[in-house]
């Protein structure tokens, strides 16, 4: 953590979905450096002993709570707020699961499954994933947004032009984000906080994990920002690359059959290769495999990739 | 280039299109090495004098001539071709166009552009783009594939499940790739070499370039591969990512709109911040900027983010 926060928000100031009538937990001037208290994603419904029966019994209408909202002041429509991740302090606590219904391959992934990670939160060393190996971590909030325009509640699921849940892994300490304000004050919130994730988020979980997140909250005067637009301080994959990628591609008309295609082929690879369950494969890819854009302009075929980090198996 | 070629097939061994009735040009034994002179994708149309004028005046019937077939000895419908790539000899010389009528944002850019590289082939230092920056170069074969099973002419630009066309900028050196083999033989052959691009080639082109490549061919014997499949040795963005990357994003249900977003954006943000034209943003972001889906679950919006690699103005 590189700077001092100016508040603490605690996690019994949150929120599910976006609705700009809140009232404010805090109002601050531009500038100021915010310490968010942040549950994980099912709001403490998984704990070290939970397992898989959880998963069938969580309650939905607890899902994805963020911590805020924060005004703040100056702050209008047309305007960005510009957020600077100072850093976070991890819980030590994660789990991954495949819920029923959601993720990229919800068709052939049908039944629960759950995966409850331990971690050291001070040296972040990366994490064991059962017998089979060890994924490197770097936190970021999944979840880091403001209100939108539009009256009443929205879900806190799709992300939208003013952020939410983005689910960009590279929102890491160091990284700065400009959200566009569309109403007065913008109301700044934040939650979702994962341990490691890859590009994609496959299984629709990444290693969800309470955490502190300290930011810093700017203005940018009459930015005309249309979408996030984020900067990374340098590599966003060094924790991930260095022993290189094995990757699986989905080739076709159709990017989503493109993604859904490599990630298959990539469960299959894992499973043949590394002995594991089909299901552990496909939350290991969303906790540290990369979906990547390859080409998109050779008509009538695109090629999207599936890049899987071989130092977790090293 | 790490290894001696047993072979050459020379740049006048080069077909366009896949059929397989293309006699080969060789017939090797698996683990055969073999140095193919590629030349450019535009068939050497292009020169270091070559002027906008020149993209309008393109004979489409030349365009991504490939060098080979090769048959492999003992290559068999349900077989793997194993593709080490041993290494490259750049020449010097390239081309980025933006062709009318191709390229991700074709409604957007509906004016031939040309931009001519000149880099040294044997330090492969970051190669000028005008006054604006410099461009890390990463050699590879843009072009690299099978024969078809199905009789006939296939045409070239569309990549498929036997390779081709395939533009994934991590087809390196050092690299290993896999193709299923679907005719005796499996009928290799290589070309569309170019010096550096970016994850999605979204300009249509990236920094065309015709080089030597040399490859060893070897086979896995009932591999019953779908797709292809590679590995990379090591990290695949290192030569880009040490100074950051400035990130634009497209949020929605559809991931090609996104996609078309996020380059927009980016080629919005170059124009305000770095003063060039917006063609020339759309082709630099084509040579080095990467297209990564962020997040694919979170229903019903995508996040697709394009990466531009800061060290270019740095």
């Amino acid at each position: 953590m590189c700077k001092c926060a100016d508040y603490t928000i605690h996690s019994a100031h949150c929120h599910h979905g976006w609705d700009h009538s809140i009232p404010p937990a805090l109002t601050v001037a531009p500038g100021t450096t915010i310490e968010f208290e942040c549950v994980d994603s099912a709001a403490g419904q998984f704990n070290a002993n939970s397992t898989v029966a959880d998963v069938t019994a969580l309650d939905f209408s607890k899902i994805n709570p963020v911590s805020g909202p924060v005004f703040i002041d100056g702050a209008e429509p047309g305007d960005a707020v510009k957020i600077t991740i100072e850093g976070f302090k991890p819980s030590g606590f994660g789990w991954t699961a495949n819920i029923p219904g959601f993720g990229l391959l919800a068709d052939q992934f049908e039944d629960p499954a759950l995966h409850i990670w331990k971690y050291d939160p001070d040296t972040l060393a990366p994490s064991l994933f059962s017998k089979y190996g060890k994924v490197p971590l770097k936190p970021f909030a999944g979840t880091i947004g403001l209100a939108l325009a539009e009256p009443g509640l929205h879900s806190v699921v799709p992300p939208r032009r003013v952020g939410g849940n983005l689910d960009i892994r590279d929102l890491a300490a160091g990284t700065t984000l400009y959200l566009p304000v569309e109403v007065a004050g913008g109301l700044f919130s934040i939650g979702d906080t994962h341990a490691a994730q890859g590009d994609g988020e496959v299984c629709g979980t990444a290693i969800e994990s309470p955490m502190n997140a300290t930011v810093t909250l700017d203005l940018v005067k009459n930015a005309q920002l249309e979408s996030p637009h984020f900067t990374t301080p340098g590599p966003v994959t060094s924790h991930l690359d260095s022993k290189g990628y094995e990757c699986t591609t989905g080739i076709g008309s159709d990017l989503m059959t493109g993604a859904r295609d490599a990630v298959r082929r990539m469960v299959d690879w894992l499973c043949k290769t590394q002995g594991m369950s089909a299901v552990d494969a496909y939350m290991l890819c969303s906790v540290c495999g990369d979906l990547r854009i390859s080409e998109i302009v050779d008509q009538p075929n695109w090629v999207v990739s599936f890049y899987f980090p071989r130092i977790v198996f090293d």
